[in-house]
């Protein structure tokens, strides 16, 4: 073992000095492993401070989203009082009141289906952020059996996928709850995915359905015209990936029987310790120079996430969407092309050591890790040799992967937390909300805007109406894709693609099999 | 609508051309929307015929493992008449008879537990190469309620995960066989893992267990002497990334009803159609080529898989092995520091698309995304509206993204399958196993061994020393990490991350709270 006066000026001296403790909420954020230069800090200092200024104007009700000119308030979700005006404060107790309201009156069977006493299991048909927030914190904190009702999720418009769901329900559909969930209330799969579940519920589905919602949406409209159970608010001033404080993540989790006032003090702790300005004592703002440190500010490497920890495998899906879809810009505020964006991936340690540790071991250094720690192992502790527990190897194997990765310079950032409830997620929820938003600031772009994903949807639209007019144009006699495209004045390669999928799905023929501009098909 | 003349030019040209079809499979593969330069094939000729070389060789029996001395056959698996000597070809066939007998004799009951009547639930122990392909196959064709055996996985030393697996099969593990997977039969978490399931099964273990091992692993002695009720062959010429046609996936798969005889036919279909030496017709080398031209054959950009079925969830981390194990390497095959990989990441369609597609199309251009496109839409043909089935959506939303990404010169390939079924998911595994090996060749380095992976397990393995003598050094004094560490000559930041880890266990008590130099501990 080396000597200890090495140990006083090396890592050690360094761990102490940069780690981020936050003892209300017995989290730390250490980031003695990334490799940033001396004198980063104060090159950064003004950067931050600007960001800093901008997140407090933001909290205090400033109208940042430019691009759709509405508020951001996420952050008031967990401390109402802070809200700009008191209608959103009302706003905002109401909407948490009537969820543990209702989630009560559900769990005592006063809140009941037509046909049994009570409500067992949930159905929540939603999908971006009105389902990751919710999959990753019913996953995290479920307790099984135990769970005051047993959750299941639609979240896609895949037949197949939807069928497997309502399978697992099986017969005890008569006892389960349906939450529809869509902010704007005209999302295609999260309708589509209520469609299925009217189709198998029928006539009884509005004993059963929930809907959270903007008021006056399409869905909010359905909800109030066919009496549905309950709806619940959404806001223009919430976005969908921002959500999981709103009643989005926290009536399925009240459902379920997790502790939604603890999920909200622990988002609210963090935030309280995270609106610090001295940087050093702000483990958000560390996160996010460390992004930039580590990405050069333009997205040069990867974050890996690793929870050492099977509760929390889904944290890394749910990130994807916080990060990428809040940082992932064509343009920055002033209307430059910068293509920003910060790529996460990761699924649990030690698990993925074993799938793909040897590439960041050994291979291209195009990504930074960013641990998970947990103190208290949790389950049952078995001594699997002298001394040594399941868990103890667990969290051996993340100190020896940190450990490997440090002796070939890849870098890590650790995050500790006490252990996996409903206070820890809910810091960690909070903490990486507040790191994207000063990530945003520091390089400039709207982290609260989503121009990109318009365009997906418009050309899958374009593709549906053309699938009509294909099918118009199918006949008796053999047609190829470029015979009906002719016709159409439409895209061959389109046209293929539709009448492959027909022909797979019974409702064309292919007569003729060969390559794409050979293959025939007639209808049915 | 754009004039017919400009399509015949344009992308619906290059599509036809560059469409590569396994007809035997119903199979294809697009690259046309991948932005490789005219002359781009003539000038990869040469290398891809190289690549070919040492794929035959290898089938046929080098041993191309150098810095094992090992030969690499997974492809014989599927194709027993091809192993270079007549003893492998015995083995693999009489393993494959078991496997198929002993799922047999355990369906009809022939094979069963002592005190019931059949076998119902599945547990399987194992981590990387022994659980992402089980993993994945099982979601993928699981039949639910229909399965023959339930599956539960058991894939970290995670002791709270492996509690909730256990209560997930709760009061059935009197009718729940358990295999336990290790190639070479030593790894810690899968015993630890095997630990915590000898403890709830208790005496009756072994009339419950199957291994599946290298001869005389430790795991087979244990096996052996402990007379579980059967044991399965590993052999050093598969490697665990490419095990998912050996028992290893075999088992579990044919066990859950599912049609092993299919995997392995599709697999071969697939193999046989990638053996051929004109690139243009061969599936698996297009994908190498594209993945040599997106990254500059140097892992500049990252593969995001996007299969848009549900069943095809799990592909993506079973696919983060087997490519970037095999190609993160520090060296290539002359000794030269090349740091090479290939990143994946990715979930599925068109749920991504509400994550992170947003930074896929606006942002940082670092990806080129695989679609994988299923044609049959399977479970209930439910119409969504006039016209327009909820798969017709699927299908809409994948084509629409893939033409929003191309409008931003975003890459895409994408591959085509008739269904999800057997005979395509094992067409699907032997692609990727192909288009690894060839790539591989491409750019030099070795496939087949995983240097890094030994790094952190041998930090591990300190840290659990440590931790030991972390125990011995506790007092009724308090003491800090900094004191405990000189006593031990050891690093006082890790001394320190085990006094945590002890203290949130109930081994350590913190007894003055603070920062890492401050803090200390007692004894229990």
């Amino acid at each position: 073992m080396a000597s200890q006066d090495q140990w006083k000026q090396g890592p050690w001296k360094r761990y102490c000095d940069f780690l981020c403790r936050v003892e209300s909420l017995g989290l730390s954020v250490d980031i003695s492993r990334m490799a940033f230069p001396k004198g980063f800090f104060a090159g950064r200092r003004a950067a931050m401070a600007r960001a800093f200024r901008a997140m407090d104007r933001l909290e205090r009700g400033a109208k940042a989203n430019r691009s759709e000119k509405r508020r951001v308030g996420h952050f008031w979700l967990r401390a109402p009082h802070l809200a700009p005006k008191a209608e959103i404060r009302r706003a905002i107790e109401e909407a948490q009141a009537r969820v543990r309201e209702f989630a009560a009156g559900v769990h005592d069977g006063s809140i009941r289906p037509p046909d049994k006493a009570r409500f067992t299991n949930l159905l929540v048909i939603g999908i971006g952020g009105s389902a990751l927030g919710p999959q990753f914190v019913a996953d995290a904190l479920g307790q099984g059996a135990a769970d005051r009702l047993h959750p299941h999720f639609v979240d896609n418009t895949d037949p197949d996928g939807i069928a497997r769901t309502l399978a697992g329900i099986g017969d005890r559909l008569d006892e389960t709850l349906c939450i529809v969930i869509s902010k704007s209330g005209g999302t295609a799969e999260t309708r589509n995915g209520m469609l299925h579940a009217k189709h198998v519920y029928g006539q009884r589905f509005r004993h059963h359905a929930v809907a959270i919602t903007k008021e006056d949406s399409a869905l909010d409209k359905l909800a109030r015209d066919e009496h549905w159970l309950a709806r619940f608010p959404m806001w223009d001033w919430v976005g969908g990936r921002f959500s999981e404080t709103s009643a989005v993540g926290l009536l399925p989790a009240a459902l379920q029987g997790i502790d939604v006032d603890a999920i909200l003090a622990g988002a609210a702790a963090c935030d309280e310790a995270t609106r610090n300005h001295r940087l050093e004592e702000n483990a958000a703002a560390l996160l996010a120079l460390m992004w930039y440190h580590a990405t050069g500010g333009r997205g040069r490497k990867q974050m890996v996430v690793l929870p050492y920890k099977d509760r929390l495998l889904l944290f890394s899906r749910y990130l994807q969407q916080l990060v990428m879809e809040s940082l992932g810009k064509e343009r920055d505020l002033r209307g430059r092309v910068v293509r920003q964006g910060l790529s996460v991936y990761g699924n649990k340690g030690s698990t993925d050591q074993h799938a793909y540790v040897q590439q960041l071991r050994d291979g291209i250094d195009n990504f930074f890790v960013v641990f998970i720690r947990v103190l208290q192992s949790g389950g049952t502790s078995l001594f699997v040799e002298e001394g040594a527990t399941s868990g103890d190897y667990l969290h051996g194997f993340l100190l020896g992967t940190r450990q490997a990765l440090a002796e070939n310079r890849r870098q890590s950032i650790t995050i500790t937390i006490p252990r996996v409830d409903a206070r820890s997620i809910g810091a960690l929820i909070g903490l990486f909300e507040r790191a994207v938003g000063l990530y945003a600031s520091l390089i400039n772009v709207n982290a609260y805007d989503q121009p990109g994903v318009e365009a997906g949807k418009k050309a899958a639209d374009a593709v549906l109406a053309l699938q009509k007019e294909v099918v118009g144009a199918l006949s008796d006699e053999p047609r190829t894709a470029d015979g009906i495209a002719a016709d159409l004045g439409a895209d061959p390669e389109t046209v293929f693609h539709l009448l492959e999928h027909l022909a797979a799905n019974g409702r064309a023929r292919l007569v003729r099999p060969g390559p794409p501009d050979v293959a025939a098909f007639t209808r049915t």
